[in-house]
């Protein structure tokens, strides 16, 4: 995943420390350059970051002006800014990634456009010879019910032959994939009457379960979109164990924001206007007072939209 | 608003008609190129626009594969992909109007930045003498409990001041626009021994309350974000009435869409995770058997996810 | 590479014409729907498109406003906007294809993040056995001195095996896609003991000469940035067929605009501060001599560049 | 410009230092929260960077692989890619401004839309009274031969009597806005019986030389290709002073890239097919008078700025 030279760079990162005015998450340089190993050979580790919770307060308040500045604290602030869907604040922070993750993985990543990336390129430089192999508890048959899903497990022979077919064909897609290149990994020179074939139409040969790599630069606003979409069980297991991980890293970076995100994010509800009408027919007779607005977690605010609600057309 | 001139160019172009294999709208064919009146001097025009429900479909089936082409109905295929937030078949439809706003409304316009804009040049151009004095029945105060509304109607005193006001000061700066120009807005020379101010400077003298226009062109996917921020009751009612339109544009256009558009987004409702606490404190004890699948206007598909949101953690 | 469902259901497409107030191309009227086949399963077809060199005029006079509207001619309008990097009248239109490449060149078509994209899902679907082999005269060595380059030709021997290897191992990848799925690309089953893996998990065992296919929609200023790069003699072979064919049809939709690209894209030429300084210092004595490399201020690579200027057709 | 509860602001922000292990820029950190004037009452303050010229070279080299690690020094890199327009390097730096204009300014300077951006809203608070008025040697008059530019200064009796006219429409449109928001600057009521227009109204009485201000944040790419429509001499002169200091500013915080800037973008010469074809021919026989305009194939106005080139310092 990480060999001995890379750690070594790592580690002379981590130990060069400099004086900033810009502001400074402690947490969150406590982690910086460091990989967190995800899958069998992938990482992702924290290459830099802009902003942090009072910078998204900061660029809110030039918006609302000096109205605003003395009475809203900023959890509060951020909470609303969430809830009413006022994105731009969240723009101002920002954050990059260096991402180890097979092909296939890379393919649905890459499709989030409003990113910046620069992704190893097989045209240049030889891969490395790393795929993703499942565990064995990942071997799921197709769901029945959903196109898009995994269902039941594999038994235990039938997923020893998929394992079984994954390791040998890319061992042979890459064994084949050094010949043609007339390189191998170390460098050594296959067959001295051959030229070897470009890289960039040997690398043709590899399956996408072989990893590459990539540094990733998003804005918040768009770092939370992809959570919300990666991050849900909706996501396929190998690419939400990254998200997984970036949900981790984005609670160390901007705690307020991760709050307000697990709040109206991950854990709210969006009904349709006849799922809202269903709610509102069994509320009907029901008595509001089983439950007050001290007892409910919503402040005040919230709690009078919340009411709001009930009366809309 | 419109001129004898332009009328006559978007006869000629209504009368121009030709065949081609493309999808075409005939809703919208009726009203191309017609203007719709907003505001006093304010327009919308369909200009051009390409695909319709049908191209949601087709796009979204090459995603989905063979698989489910017999058997998902258009409709139901929309209101998945629009409940499910599948933004990408939304993104090829296209539609391109013509649109003359006051400055001030153009401001918040064109902060929506994934359209396409031509906007007329006062650098090249010189202006027309047009600016937007609100109805009566527009001048309110400024809301106490919410920053950025509006509430009680002015008294008719204090309107008529803020309409005298709003109308001379318009006039004295374009009487003066016009005096910097050394040329009338008929083409005449005010004074023979000036030069008369550079276009791109004596523009600055203009109040925000001018019209400007432009040709504005968005995917149906943005175009449907920005109709749900603007058509919302908190937006700005100088720019909602442009809005309402627009919704109307929509109808005519890919009607499918537009119902899963009020369904899913105009009629939704969304709920925080304390939100949603409430709701099921409150059906804790309630009999759902009060209303069904059948009664409840949701589709077999909603109805399981709906039921599906009370057993979440 | 299209079978006889999808040739049926074009032919329908080809036939059914509508009447249309929006301006139409009858040279792209002509092609639309059609396939044109590129390597050897691949394909491009013209699905919709918006707006025609009529279009970007009109933007750019709606901009210029009623100055320039007798003068200027189109052509040398479209001249001026293109040399002038004046981009966002070419925003106004767009077009959308159905392509059909192999994974590696669907990877960097879609590093272009400016258009709209559905691609066919191997989450939801099963791929179609075809895989990209290089006709034998593409079959070449690694550039010595251009790291993403291809040189000479391989030797009949080389080249054989290299064909070899790649017919083999995509079908034996095939195969046990086919075997892991449990389900062949007819539909059987292959062991009626097993579940069959699901397909997000199988497809990882697929090389990326594995062709997939997408709809793709995007404007024209950022389809002549697209061509641009990759229309290029720098990009890759199966790439830039693609791109050479989008050319031809660009011709066809907007004639102006591709003679304007023509002229200041594809066969301009862009100097550095000192390459321009280079063409002054010759051009003032008259004399190739009076400037040699050393004396440029030019490093080796760029006096190259340079140079071969000189030869361009 | 600033106030003094400001300047207290931005001075305890200055003496805040902490520790990182991110890059940092020396220079960069020395102006970093400072205000830098512009215009009358206009200003720049960079708040908060990312990367630095390693940055680049850093993603570059995960692109390119291990091959071009040892030997290619830093700028050349940047000259290479910068050169090439490898453009996806450059986006890995992020830099946030906060940015004090004129309305008119702002219109233009949003219509860039790759940067994040939050604005001071007047519908939420009170606008200052700060209007631009133009120092006497910017008063010149529109330029004949060029629709967007100026060109002879206005004679000091025409200069002297738009500078009173702007300062007149400024000054009484804001004592009109404050008599209609009945409110002043320093909060006091106009008028006891009145109720005060809505912010969000009354606004559009003030002249677009009145100021307004925004966080902005832009990726070191898109600043690049701000910087040079900017920064370049069609620019508006309003504008071009900003651009000018913000180059400035690059040259701080990325001096690699400000060298390469300089070279291929402020200092490039673009030729079209044509252009280049008078500069071989010229080169061919030494001899100028070899080639004229008309047997150029360049337009008169091509012509004049291919000759143009040949002055440029």
């Amino acid at each position: 995943m990480i060999n001995q030279q890379q750690k070594d760079e790592i580690d002379q990162l981590r130990q060069t420390v400099s004086s900033t005015r810009r502001p400074t998450v402690a947490a969150l340089e406590e982690i910086l350059y460091d990989p967190f190993p995800i899958l069998d050979h992938g990482f992702i580790r924290v290459i830099d970051y802009m902003g942090d919770d009072g910078a998204i307060v900061q660029a809110a308040r030039v918006s609302y002006g000096r109205g605003t500045k003395k009475t809203t604290e900023d959890q509060g602030l951020i909470n609303y800014l969430m809830r009413h869907r006022h994105s731009t604040p969240f723009e101002m922070c920002e954050i990059k990634f260096h991402v180890k993750v097979p092909i296939f993985v890379a393919r649905q990543w890459l499709r989030h456009r409003t990113a910046n990336v620069n992704e190893y390129s097989a045209r240049y430089s030889i891969l490395d010879r790393e795929f993703y192999i499942p565990a064995p508890e990942q071997l799921s048959a197709q769901s029945t019910h959903n196109r898009q899903g995994r269902h039941a497990l594999l038994s235990g022979e039938e997923a020893q032959r998929v394992l079984e077919i994954l390791k040998q064909d890319a061992n042979q897609c890459y064994d084949h994939y050094e010949e043609m290149l007339n390189e191998t990994e170390s460098g050594e020179q296959v067959n001295p009457d051959n030229k070897g074939l470009a890289r960039e139409l040997a690398r043709m040969n590899l399956p996408t379960n072989c990893y590459t790599q990539f540094y990733w630069k998003i804005d918040l606003h768009n770092f939370l979109h992809f959570l919300s979409l990666r991050a849900d069980h909706h996501a396929q297991y190998e690419i939400k164990v990254y998200a997984d991980e970036l949900v981790n890293i984005l609670k160390l970076w901007v705690p307020l924001v991760y709050k307000a995100f697990e709040r109206y994010r991950l854990g709210g509800v969006f009904l349709s206007k006849e799922g809202w009408g269903v709610v509102k027919s069994l509320l009907k007779d029901h008595q509001f007072s089983a439950v007050d607005q001290e007892a409910s977690g919503l402040s005040k605010g919230e709690w009078a939209e919340f009411m709001a609600l009930f009366s809309r057309p």
